[in-house]
């Protein structure tokens, strides 16, 4: 393979040449614990974007470094805030690397067993998620937050143990400010 | 192991918490054509500050995102730009991304079959170094300057193979710009 270069704007979190992926709410519907709510914004304004992922094209082969950037838009979902899908990789004991680029946000991270640990994102903070944890991102701030991503070639993502089991803790916008509000229907194993 | 943050200062490129690796023209003799040039620099101004790496400290094994940034002081040495020692990673199939983060450099990638190829990396540009690609990197401007890069836990370092067969190009910074020069003592195999 040949060596080349993309684009990373840092204050929009677009890169060229990249593949697009928007995720919308219709989507998204089952993230959210108010599932009135997400009816009530989809009827009222329509399927709002909640984020977008802009990856470099590269082969999901071991000894790749695959990379891209992550865009949350602002707002909040019957109380909670925009979040990611979450995942953990496919080949458990893979790590992956954020770089906050704009914004403000909050990496989640889970273990199957049900450690949590969460670590605030921001413009210059590196954040390194080790293998075996689980991994969900919010936007906690007004702004987009923006945040670049490295990880192994071959760790693959793991969405269905997410939809099945959950996420161990919920991230709440409130009159507050922000809170951590555990999960009931999350499971451990 | 526990998820944990590093702070990246991307205008000075100082991480923390990291392990700082500061490398001087004393030690870096071989890397310029122009021997009579670097002994006058150590007899007049002393044993000048080339370039620093702040690494992340994580172990060095499979499945782990090493990552760090690196500082190019700007200057010439006998008319060649300030650089790193450069490496081939011991295992040769493993990729890393570079991302510009202040600053203007080039980095400079061959193949062991003498294949050479260069890309300037400036802010937002995110260069791929692909698996196999033997990578060294120089400051053509006039300001530090700062990448941060992610590689595979495994990769590993081969500093030999590069002082032993050379770099394809040497970079040289004169009244009309930059310049590649094609150098003699490479050797491909």
């Amino acid at each position: 393979m040949q060596p080349f270069a993309s684009h990373i704007d840092f204050a929009s979190g677009h890169v060229k040449p990249a593949d697009v992926l928007q995720r919308r709410l219709s989507q998204l519907r089952h993230l959210y614990a108010d599932s009135a709510a997400v009816e009530a914004i989809l009827s009222s304004e329509g399927d709002r974007l909640i984020y977008e992922v802009h990856n470099v094209p590269l082969p999901e082969d071991a000894g790749h470094v695959l990379h891209c950037t992550t865009i949350i838009f602002p707002g909040t979902v019957g109380g909670e805030c925009h979040m990611t899908k979450g995942h953990y990789h496919a080949r458990r004991d893979t790590g992956e690397v954020y770089v906050g680029l704009a914004g403000e946000g909050e990496v989640l991270m889970q273990l199957e067993s049900g450690a949590f640990k969460h670590l605030p994102l921001r413009p210059g903070v590196a954040a390194y998620i080790p293998p075996f944890w689980g991994h969900r991102t919010v936007n906690t701030g007004s702004e987009p937050f923006i945040f670049f991503s490295a990880w192994p070639g071959d760790a693959g993502h793991d969405y269905a143990a997410i939809e099945q089991h959950g996420f161990a803790m919920r991230v709440l916008q409130g009159e507050a400010g922000v809170t951590f509000v555990p999960n009931p229907a999350f499971t451990a194993r």
